[in-house]
Order: C-alpha cells, then structure tokens, then sequence
C-alpha cells in the first residue's frame, strides 16, 4: 500500500459564505482554532495556508507554534489574488499597472512567507483573471501579461516551487487558465524550473477533463506536478464536496495514474464544508481516499496496466468491482 | 409597441459579494442611496425589496418616502429565505420545525410588509431547500413541508399574491423545487388561488428549459404567471448577467410567447452586477429588452403564429433576420 | 438481500449505429441471435422487444420459440415511436394529422403484441416530439395532441400498462417530455389508470435530476412506476454505458429508494455497447447492480432511513463506506 | 465590409442519420445531386469533399464536372478516420497497429486527393480517438501515436496543409484532442509547416470556449488557422444548427476576432440540417453570419479595440446594441 501524506487547506475547517449568505453558515473563528480542528482529524498531516489571511508578520510566530503543537507541516501557501476587491478585475491579467504589480507583489510576499514557515511551494490560481462578457477583455494582452508576470515572480527565488492551478471558472464566468491544455502551454513558454501544476480534480471534473488523462500528459510534455488537490462535484460546478462523495471509479484511475507517474507529494482537501462539520468532512474525505487508494494498491499497477493494453473496458470494470465487492 | 413595466431587485444597486469575495466587490452604501441609483436608470418604474433587509419597520416610511421621491412603485417584496444563516439546512422544508416556523412567520412578515408598501406580490425562492449529497435528505417529507407550509402561508392573507421561483441549483447543489414541471406539480398541489409563479428566465435557461414553452405550459396548467425575471446566463449556471448579453433568439421567443399568454406585470431586472456599474447594467438590460420585444411586436404576433404554424425554423430564422437587420 | 428480475433491452446485443457510422460498429446479426446472446448472461431473465422492429406479425412465432427456449418472459414492448423517418417532426405530437394517427396506431400494434407475447406493458419514448430551433413549434396544441394522443390509446385496451419515458434531449435539442416534472403533469392529466412511468436513471442523470428524489416524488404524486432502465453516463448526455461504470453513490440511493417505495418490476438495462461486446456489458451490468443492491440490503432500509433522519450527510457517507469497505 | 468566402460541407445537402433513424431522416441523394442543391446556394462558392465518400477514383471526373458546372473550388478535402466501423477504437491512436497504418494511408490519400481537386488543405478529425469508460485506454501510448502519426503524414507532402479539428467528444465519451489548449500543444509537438487548425466554432461552444480567445490565442502561439467551421448548438452538444440560430453576441466577437488575426480563409459551414431542408439551411447560415459580419465592420475593428481597452462591458453592450438596432 502507498504511504500517503494527507493535507488540507485550512478553510475546510473555518467558516464559509457565499454570494447569499455573505456572513457565512458557520460562525467566524481564529486560525488558531481552525488549526486545532485540524489537528482533531485522524491523519491529517499538512495544512495549507493563505497568506495574509491565515497567516501575516503579525501572527507568524503563533501561527507557527499552533502549528507544531499539533504537529502540522506547511504543504503550500497561498498568495491572497482572489479573496479581495482589489483583483475584481484581475491580478497578474489586470489591464491596470498598478494592480498587476500589486498582484506580483503578493506573490512574492507568499514566496517569502512560505520560506518563513519551511515549506517550499505556493500555490497561484488565478481565480479573478477572467471575463463575464464577450468583447470585455483583450484575451492576447492579458495572456502576455501573465506570462510576463509569472516569469518575474518565478526568477524572483527559484528555491520557491510555484504551482499554478487551473479552473474552467467561478468567479469569472470565464477564466483565461480555464483547462489543463492552456495551462500547460503558459508553463512550457513560461519555461522556468520553478514553475509547475497544482491540480485540482474537482476543477478538471467540472472542465470535463479526465483526471487521468490529465495527469498523464503533464507526464508527456514533462509539465511538473507539484500537489493535488481533492474534493468533488456534480461535474458542472466546482462544489468542493467531500473527496470522493460522487465520483468513484474516475477517482480510481486518478488514484491509478498518481502511481504510475510516481507522485510523491501531498494529497490535499481542498473542500468547503459550508453546511457540515469540517472534521467530518476532512475524515470522511481521507477516508475515501484510502479506501480507493487501496482498491488501486491491492490490484497492483501493473495488473491494471495488463487489462488496460488488452482494451476491453468490460474487464477493466470487472477487475474493480472484483476488487472491492470480492465478487 | 407594447408597453412595457420595467422593475428592478434592489440589488442591482448595490454590493455584490460572493464565496471569494465576502465583503463583496463595492462598497456598502444604503438602502437610500441604491434607490436613488435606481432612480438614475431610464424607464425604471418599479423596485423589488427584500424584507428585512431593504425594509423593515425601523426603515419603513423613510423607505416609502424615498421610494416616492423617485416615483417608484414596489413591484415585489421578497421574504429572506436564504441570506441568513438559520436557514443553511433549508427554510420551508427544514426537518426542524422551529426553523418551519420561523420559515413561515418571515413568509407572513413580507406579507404585512407589502401591504405596507401598497404591493400586493411576494416572491418565494426556496435557495436553500435542497441538498448537496446523496442520501442526505428525506425528499418525502421535505416535499410535504414545502406543502404544507405554502398552504398556511396562502391562506394567512388571499389578498396578497404569492409567485414561487424555481432554480435548478446554488446554493445547494441539488433543490427540491429545481424545474418548471415540479414547481407547477406542487404549485396545484397547494391549490390556492393566490399561488402562482415568479419566472426566472436565466433560472429556465440554466435548467436547458425553453423559455417559450415554460410560459406556454404555465398557460396550459392554468398556472399563474405573477412577475418575471430578466437576467442572461452561458447556461450552465445562474451567471445574472445584463438581460440578453448572451442568448438573443431564445429572449425574442420569451418575448413573443409572453404576448401570446398576455402576460400584463412586471418585466423585472433580477442582475448582479458584481464587477460593473448598477445603473449602466441595469440600462442596458432595459434597452435591450426592449429592442427585442420591438422585433417581435414589429413582426407580430399574428405573422409569427403563421410561420410557426407552417413549422420550418428556416423560415423564423429568415423572419427573425429580416425584422432585424432588414435584409 | 432482494430478489432482483432482470431484464434487458434487446439492442445491447445487436449492432449500435450513430450519425458517424451509420451502418453501425458491428455486424447486423439477427434478432433470433441476439436473444441467443442474451441468452448467455447470468441473472438475465427478461427482454424488451421493439415491436416491428424485433417482433412483427411474420417472425412473431418464431420469436416466441426462440425466447421460450433461453427460458426469457418479454418484461416490455416498445412501439416504434422514433427509429423510423416518418416521425422525423413527432409522433403523437407531430402537427400533422396522418402522422399522429399512424403514431396511435403504431401505439395499439404494440398494445396489442403486448397481448400476444404474455406481456402487459408498452414504452412510449417521445424521443422524437420535441424541437431544435427557437419558434420552431407550437408548444400549446404539442402537449394537447399528446394528453388527447395518450388518452386514445391508453383506453383502447385498459388491461395494458404503458409507461411513457422522459428524456432531457436527443434525437431533438429540446423534447416536450423532458423532465420527470412534466413527466407527472402529463400523466396527471391523462389520468388513466394504466398510465405510468418507464424511468431511464439515466434520462435522469442527464437532466441533473436526483435519482433518489425522481423515485420520492412519483410515490408522492401517486403516479405509478411501472419499469426502471438502468445505464450510466456522465451526467451531460444519454450515454447508454453499462450501468454504475460512472455513478456509484448516486445508483446506491437509487436501490435504497426503489426498496422504500417497494418496486417490484423490471430491474432492465438499456444500455448501448457501440464498440464492445454486448453480453460482457450486460453481465457487468448486472453484477454491478447486484453489488450496489447488496450495499443497501446490507446495511438496510431502515438504518439508511435512521441516519438521513439525523441528517449529518457525513454520516450517510461513513455507513456507505463502511459497508462497502469494511473500514 | 470584408469579403467572404462561404463554403459548405456537402453533408448539408444530403441525407442525415442519427443512432436512432440509422437509414437518415430524408431520402439518400447522389453526390452530384448534393452538389446540385449547394449550386443553389447564394454566396456558396467552395464545397468541402469527404474522400472516398463523396470523392474517389472512380468517380473523379464526374465530380470535377459537377463542381465546375456550378463554379464550385474544392476548399477543403476529409479524409474518413470517423465514418467506417474499422475506426471504432480509434485511428491514428490506435491500438492496432495495422489501423494506425491505415490511418495514415487514409489520410495520405485525401492529401493526394486534394491535390487532384486544386485543394491544398485536409482537415483530420480524431473523432473516434478517445474512450468511453474510465481505465479504457492509455493516455500516453495514445498521444504518442497522433504525434508520431501526424508528422509522418505533415511529411508525407508539405505542400499540403492539414487542419486539425479539435471537439470536446462524440462519438467517444471523452476525446484524446478535446480542446484548444490540447491542440495547440499537439500542434507545437509534431513541428511542421503544413500542421495547423480547423476551428469549429460549435464545438468551442460545447467546450465551453470562448470563440475569441481561442482565436486570439492562436495567433499568440503562432498556430495558423486554416479553415473555420460555422454552425451554432446549445452549449452542451454539438447540435450542428443553423449558424447563428442560437448564439448572437458570441458569433460577433468571433467575427471581430478573425479580423483581428486578419484571416482570409473559407468561412465554411459545418451543419446537420437532419430535418431541414438543406439548401434552406445554408442560405440562413451564410445570410446570418453576413449580417453579423456586417455588425463588426460598421463598427470597425478600431472602435471596438478602443473600447475593449476602456473595458467598460456596459459600453460594447451598448455598441452592440446601438450598431444593430439604432438605437
């Protein structure tokens, strides 16, 4: 069975809101208190954290002492580019100068905080750098200015892991990094060593990706895999679900292809328990996980490899179900 | 030409939040400042209001007055459903029945507020009665709340109206009331005469429904038409962008069937201008109603029938053509 | 654990064309050997038959031999409403006079070889009474000459059970009958007593409809089950896959509310093997059922019926897994 | 106003079938009957030819005949990888090596076939290269073949340009080539001059695209476009309507856009007028996608530039608007 290191990203844990109940469904907490509840879940060994919300120069080192205490490591940090008003109209993308070199900014101040709390990977997703209408962007400049944008930010500390995280949208009706496909193409003329994927599966469900397509052709065009992220969805929405809660046998081939391409980092949550216990949640969520980590562990890559060169799909759906059910 | 009643949510007007962005895009601004926005935006006669929230009786007569200042009439006034957190694990069909309760009372509330706002409509939108996983509610019974509740709330006051509004999702994944069919199943169910329907076109066009033939079969059901929502959306989901930026035909069909049926209420503006101006979204939603409804009472209705009536979609799409563009 | 019949559509066995490869992925076999085939997979004790198509007044005796000996009862006869050019505009629905007649007629053949192959109940798919353009139809007289259509028929021979059957799109862009909601209202209004629902789960699927709820609501209406189709796809179109090779959780919720309403018909496959051996896909198909079935029955209506009262959705999560996994 | 070059595939004019009617909804018509109806066709001046179905040895001279009878150049000629059932799992994917061959040999010979027709251009479409069930088939082996494939055939003659066609899926439930962004790194993989794209604007749509950032991002990657394919669908499938018959505002972006890239290729329709008459179809098509044209080019590409740089989508919805109605 694969050893696997479980993280989740710390608003699994807190309160959420959305565009209804903007004031969120839960009650507001400190970071310290979500990290204890973290700290609650079975397993769980990472935690992600966004800068300046979760964690700023004037909480570092008791966000950093709650850490320890419940024997946490810092799996990614997270530059705020979507979570404030300022990016309404996008970051790195933004046609004004002054935001773009904020958003760079920010960036790199979570490049830094993420030295400052030992762990060397921070996550961009570009979650505002979008458009709602047609004729409302000049999709070539706001390209240009993300490719410019990510190689300063990248050439800035090349010790820093920068992983960008695709999404077809939400919040932007349209996103300009909205499949695995354009991703992929920023990263190769982005061209630095530093810069890899963060890959959330809900994410390539709702762009009808095939999570294990997707996986192996970062594999092909030698496009870095620097974490996952789990959770799931009805398939026309990121909902953010419990891992695994709908999706089974697409799980499965992930779970698959995360082997054969030799992933060796963290599996994170990245769910938004609005309604339900967030412990819960993240246990039932690990839970899954390994329970269909297992089902891929005790066929064994190489016997699925077998039945996958021998093409029959009815096989491939008799060999899981043999696996889990034994008949 | 027809004449048309242009009405707006109030919300068109102000602060725009939503999961990412919890404090929302703007600023806050008051009530009376929305309103007096409002009453910048050309042809705009009405307002929808949400008890409570807009109005309430600490606000009451300032409201009034402000509403007069501009001429405004209150075209609607919406009960908080789903903009607090009680409410986070459904209103009317909540297994709990205090929270029932509370569900009917806020109901009866916006009930005495319109007649207080010399309105006789409320609108009913059960956003957070459904679900968001499988085998997580009793579907029997929430369905018989939502009977039973509509029932006592109808006849707390027959003098008032009250549309119900379905929606195919968000904010849970799955709602109880999701489509035209199952809202006019529980809709006769109820039986009351002063149950009818709140018709959300980007809530049709997101649920793949017809616009036309949603108005049609209400018609058909001897279901009550009471108001109408005007927004657009890229069909997968409740996007409430400027009225008829996306889908063109699909609104001149709505606005064809809507003098078939001869519908006489409000066309209401139901948009969320998150990242734009209020006033300008809200004009140009209006304009371009109203330069659609002008290609179909320029063609029609009689014209129209006659080409529907011979039944080749070359032929509307030539008739449509040709009323705009004149070649 | 239940005792489950299951029954099959003959077309899995046969050869699957599409608007590609119009004379199909395999070779055209005849009907005697695809009930030969179908005669090779365990558990399958049933077969839909397309009247005209599979069985006609020339081959009937013939048919009826070759079933009796793989020991199968016919568990449905399926008019053909929809693979002929004639109903290339509608059938029941068609605006032209002739063409509805031909439908009812075509309705009451297959009442009547219903009779003649100890069977009792007849599908009507609407596939082909729908629209693809804008101001295409009259949706008004549409649905009348439907409920004026079913009545017809349904009174021609009251001893015969006909299931009409929703689907969300295809062969139209849009269908009259697309939703499980107007489903009801249309049978409402027929209001005859062997006049129920045919239910794809995934026709549901495809609509973004709970399978779970579709099954609630039909007991709450009163409106009768008559025959279940079991396939799967991903979730935006009808592809016919073999069932639970997608969805697992939502089909697990589907065999707990078919044991609560106490169905105890057809347990029947429509599925589409275009390019891979059809009584591999059937078997799978009916291995998978019966594992997700044992799922149920294993942890049993009852406690299922506890932890949704509850309503913690990570408890239902928890008891699916732990009965599937063990953990 | 820009001067447009239509073209049309022949399919538009002949008999269309689907998996349910496999013998089409309309009677089967010679070719050069085909080519008569498009001759029919105001503005019609090139015709896409399928090789070996609509053109081939033995009927190469009657169909030059035919096509200059009615002033028709060939514009683009398709090699069948989609259309025959030897294709089923796949073409230049795969497994079989034998069939990989025979893709190529077919695609060579539509090379050598438009050479014949006083054409430079082929279009591949890996329509059936995908899967339909999750661990079916090889993601890496699979991509490696297009890509070896597909250079072996750019080599085979460089003077011959060949498109390629991305679409989201279908006949396959998922597609190797599904999208832009996965084409476009295909296309820089394989490295040859005559590699480029046929962007069909249906299947962007049913992607979820945006029309003009794929154009736009095109030309930022230096991939050529080479043909584009109008038609118009409901988002969700690839419907092959009448272009223009259901998205407006999109249509006019995508026009703005392939002025913007100064494309001066075959605007060419791709539609399926199964029902409809065909010549009736194309006439629509070709008249709404004029009048759309006509919209950008009153307002000119200058104009709209400037206010896209304002960015401002009140503002374009006004000279939308104000450019189509007056108003």
């Amino acid at each position: 069975m694969r050893k696997i290191k479980f993280s989740a990203g710390l608003a699994a844990f807190g309160n959420g809101a959305d565009r209804y109940v903007n004031s969120g469904y839960k009650e507001d907490i400190t970071v310290e208190k979500m990290i204890e509840l973290a700290g609650s879940v079975e397993d769980l060994e990472g935690i992600e954290l966004v800068e300046n919300w979760h964690v700023n120069k004037n909480n570092l080192s008791a966000i950093k002492e709650c850490l320890e205490k419940y024997r946490f490591k810092v799996s990614m940090v997270i530059p705020d580019l979507w979570a404030t008003k300022k990016w309404a109209m996008g970051s790195l993308s933004a046609k004004d100068a002054k935001t773009r070199q904020e958003a760079k900014e920010t960036i790199i101040n979570a490049m830094k905080m993420a030295r400052k709390v030992d762990c060397d990977l921070i996550d961009v997703w570009f979650g505002q750098d979008g458009w709602d209408y047609s004729l409302e962007v000049d999709y070539l400049q706001s390209w240009e200015f993300l490719v410019e944008g990510l190689k300063e930010v990248a050439d800035y500390d090349p010790g820093i892991r920068i992983g960008i995280e695709h999404k077809i949208k939400e919040p932007r009706c349209f996103a300009h990094v909205d499949s695995i496909g354009k991703l992929m193409l920023l990263i190769k003329e982005v061209e630095r060593p530093n810069i890899g994927v963060v890959c959330d599966f809900g994410h390539c469900l709702a762009a009808y990706e095939n999570l294990g397509q997707v996986l192996a052709l970062m594999k092909h065009y030698g496009v870095k895999l620097f974490h996952t992220h789990f959770n799931d969805n009805y398939r026309l929405w990121d909902d953010d679900l419990i891992s695994c809660s709908v999706h089974t046998i697409e799980y499965i081939e992930a779970l698959y292809w995360l082997q054969k391409i030799d992933y060796q980092d963290w599996y994170s949550l990245d769910i938004f328990p609005f309604r339900i216990d967030g412990t819960k949640a993240a246990t039932e969520s690990i839970k899954w996980i390994k329970a269909l980590a297992g089902v891929v562990d005790k066929i064994g890559v190489g016997k699925i490899d077998e039945v996958i060169k021998d093409g029959d799909a009815c096989d491939t759906q008799r060999l899981i179900r043999e696996a889990i059910f034994g008949f």
